[in-house]
């Protein structure tokens, strides 16, 4: 158990946690790692978000399985934001969040809920592999990320 | 539909699609946008993957609920790496991807596949609720993790 221990250890506090981060001045924060985590779940949702969006848009041609593979990853990830938004993060630079987020946290994390609960329908919806109520689940999706950037989230 | 439509491609383009970019010099290569996606899901990893090492070592006491949780992330972000690596990131800066792996697919995809099982079947231990097959199902992944990192990735 020594050897798993003490890989663990060197697993988790240098090849894992920090993955691609490089720190100037000692290990992140919590904040700073929490603020991480939750630019790295956008990053995820956008990554899978954009394949859908072009079909939705004409740009490309409608693939059901495509279309509903991306869905289930957006549903997957967007109940994980939520976590990202510790109060260890305010005030931390490199962020885009609206400082006046911290004063309407209710607000936030309905328009947070909407994203949850709409890409749940989203997911749902794609399995249909019906291209009309696809698309009109996305956009609902979409406009639920739209509600809470323009008023949280700074250009 | 012209609102969504507009608000789609402004949406897409700009507030998701490189969310907490920052891009010196024009939109990122598909190749910096799938490095940045894997890096992200990597970091989705290992916030994750941290609570079960700590009580996996002891530091915690163990929380079969949260465990059980932490575990069903990792498995669902496991299947999502591979496609973070497409050969439009050969040769990119800011890679701790050793260029070996590139001459060496078959045994890279194959580790991946390792780790990509072994956390399905942590996620399936851990919701017995059983702390020594979770510590131990734990480890089996990292040890996936480490023998990947070992041979591929750079410190």
């Amino acid at each position: 158990m020594t050897f798993f221990r003490s890989f663990a250890i060197a697993l988790l506090t240098t090849t894992c946690m920090f993955a691609g981060a490089v720190q100037a001045e000692g290990p992140p924060s919590k904040g700073e790692q929490a603020l991480k985590y939750r630019k790295s779940l956008y990053q995820v949702m956008a990554w899978n978000f954009g394949p859908m969006g072009a079909m939705a848009q004409g740009k490309v041609p409608y693939d059901a399985a495509e279309f509903a593979k991306r869905a289930d990853r957006v549903a997957m990830i967007a109940p994980l934001l939520s976590e990202g938004f510790p109060a260890e993060t305010k005030g931390l630079p490199n962020s885009e969040l609206k400082p006046e987020m911290w004063a309407n946290r209710a607000d936030f994390d309905a328009k947070m809920k909407d994203l949850v609960d709409r890409s749940a329908t989203l997911a749902t919806v794609a399995k249909t592999g019906d291209f009309a109520q696809s698309k009109a689940a996305f956009f609902d999706a979409a406009n639920a990320c739209k509600a809470c950037h323009d008023k949280y989230k700074n250009d």
